[in-house]
């Protein structure tokens, strides 16, 4: 049995279909621009896009996935609930999750989340700075003290997601917010990231260090070889004195 | 404007109807034996059952709720689905929510946590011991070092749900078990406490300790007036430099 | 026995005496600014600082106080280890603590946090604008979405805390930073809350927002009558199979 | 340049000198027992002990450690302030720290967290079983549900530690107690890990599953190469209009 984290990158794809600005800028897809550097560590990466039969998640694909990335935006609710509960099942049962920008919308996200997801947006050609507020994280390996990005679309507090985990980066915008940019839960024994920048008429995915953060992402997501998760009735592991008169007698 | 908390105590109120044991316990049903000790407290309390029309939680009910106490186990799949949005949508609003025992499998608590929220159980009338991990905590004013019950249900570990902002109450248990008992999480504007004991068939709502924790309860998850929440296009609050030239010119 | 909280504000009281434009803007010092308005809520309030004896804290004060907040940041050193010690004894049987703006690096703060509490600085009389974002929190009662604040010092991450239990603000500053700038924290039975904004030069603490916050803070910082902690040898509460043997053959 | 983990066991190595049933376990002294299994990791491993000069532990030696492990219990008092000081800024600049067991009542635990650390004890032989409660955890791979150690010393609640940032497992005492036994803590740069079981008069280091927790730590808690901490003033990012006359003029 090999050790190779395997990654399923997912992808909506469809403004790359009918934006011009978007194809030029990710002319295979934002999938394959996530992918290819994906590939050159030591991870066994495929895609899968919304258009594909069950959109290219079928459970066999799942099922030997370790951490999928999801990138959606326009069109989350085409994506069927059958696929959102296999997602999630696989999820609690260990398979790491990377949610990427818009993402925070989709319904996979919000299914693990339990609350809206919701947040300011605006789309501005502005500039953010992601500070790193969690130096001793492997998920900042390599990085600096923080990542600039010239152009970027803004997200802003306040972010209607469960108090992170671990906070990792906080965003600073041009234009006056601040975000929680960079968040780790675990659901059941899987491992879910989410990750701010990459709107689609940006090369957000085509910068070093934001890759590298995806990178570091796929390893600290992977599934750990933990306890399996056991439910239901239990035989005690210890001897219990009968009680059953003390309520029989109340 | 009255300061008073609003209370609704929401029971599915089955097993009072055909359960000789539990009725001999419970015999005006398990959301009565909640409801009295929180009228002595200074709150309003009302009751809901899962056979009233909308389950006794129209939206007028809801809206005027402060803070919703759930207590469910045989019959969770037959709350509607309009049902659960609707609480979700206030808990996220700010309506606190207390979920009691077998409440963890209720649709509105697997629906805020995002996970299984599956356990061990077992039924053989054995001691619990909650202990106390967080003694700075509001919901602990007035308890001791630990709470003892001479019977109970036992629910045992891995409890599948997030891991708790704050975790109050580890239980012990005399057949080898622990258990997460007492946790805390916020969920968009709203306070959420699940609380482990309370089975059916013991006379646990009767205890002066946990009716205490609950009333505790009910004024830490009381709604704040904080900040409402404002989503969606936001205009700066800075001057931007435009710098749409930077992503056309790539 | 009273329900009002007893607030005891302490100020190292240095910049007043020797800063001609922070004795212009606090002409009582920083300790009265704050004191004033808090006793129009209900508490009571006393006042200490640095050249006091015994730092104006001798125990007969600490043992009579629910909630002390801390001003301090050209003198820490001269704050002798014994109040420090005093104070951390008292935090940690459950006097609340809120530590504001440059007391990040006083003794008592650095020593419940057990790490260096170093960050980046600024005196540019920039803009802050501070972000909820934890909208459910007691301490953000009455605050809007943010808090805006003319000029400021800057305070920059990585800010060396413990992360925190509960993140409430998060600041922008003009120049190019954020901050995590409201933590809070439990210690022993104790409540702290680090608060950023209030630098000595500016009018911050005449800011009606930055007052609520303080006064919010107080009544969650203030004792909870919970469990007393009971450390030390115990006798079991459960019986207890012998065996001694088990390691004597081995 | 290795990327091999470089790990040193630090023991008091004491009781080892004077009590005759810990030398029979550990005849070569705790420190021993537990370097030798890390050792057929892939860990460079090193032990110190208390009556070494500097207690094994002079500059060189910590500059070159990624990971410390620690275990002492009747001569806490007898490391010098200076050791203590070092390691602490070690930790917080990156290295790992575990804390086994008695080692909660270290100079350097307590300085890292801020509390007392005290709790509840009792040598009674009895059972101990350590549930796993946080599944998705790197250090419970390859651990089963709970692990079970037929006799230890007890712990109990209430452990005066800060809220852990990672629960790991808890545990089960025959006697009647719970502990939150497996607890993770980053300080600055670095990560900590406290650990419970092993008391010095029972095999506890011999047990293959407690060996496996410590050496899953170790990879844990090894250093990442995130951003170098960079403190004090710091010129701005961008352009800040100066408002130096607000303040003036007031």
């Amino acid at each position: 049995m090999s050790n190779t984290i395997r990654v399923t990158v997912w992808n909506e794809n469809r403004h790359e279909q009918t934006n011009e600005q978007v194809r030029r800028i990710y002319p295979e897809g934002i999938h394959h621009a996530i992918a290819v550097p994906l590939r050159q560590e030591q991870f066994e990466v495929r895609t899968a896009t919304l258009d594909e039969p069950e959109h290219g998640l079928p459970e066999e694909v799942l099922n030997t996935t370790d951490v999928l990335i999801w990138w959606g935006h326009q069109a989350h609710d085409e994506v069927s609930d059958e696929t959102v509960e296999r997602v999630q099942k696989r999820v609690l049962e260990g398979m790491g999750l990377i949610v990427l920008h818009s993402g925070h919308f989709s319904k996979i996200f919000k299914k693990l989340m339990g609350t809206t997801c919701d947040l300011k947006w605006r789309e501005a050609n502005e500039k953010e700075r992601l500070w790193v507020v969690n130096p001793a994280h492997p998920i900042v390996q390599g990085i600096d003290q923080y990542i600039e990005l010239e152009s970027e679309e803004m997200y802003g507090e306040f972010f209607d997601i469960p108090q992170p985990e671990e906070l990792i980066f906080v965003s600073w915008f041009e234009g006056g917010e601040v975000f929680r940019s960079g968040c780790t839960y675990t659901r059941g024994r899987g491992k879910v990231f989410y990750f701010r920048p990459g709107h689609e008429t940006y090369p957000t995915y085509y910068h070093p260090e934001i890759l590298k953060v995806i990178s570091n992402a796929v390893r600290w997501a992977a599934p750990v070889n933990g306890p399996s998760l056991v439910f239901g009735n239990a035989k005690p592991l210890e001897v219990i004195k009968n009680k059953v008169e003390t309520v029989e007698n109340k």
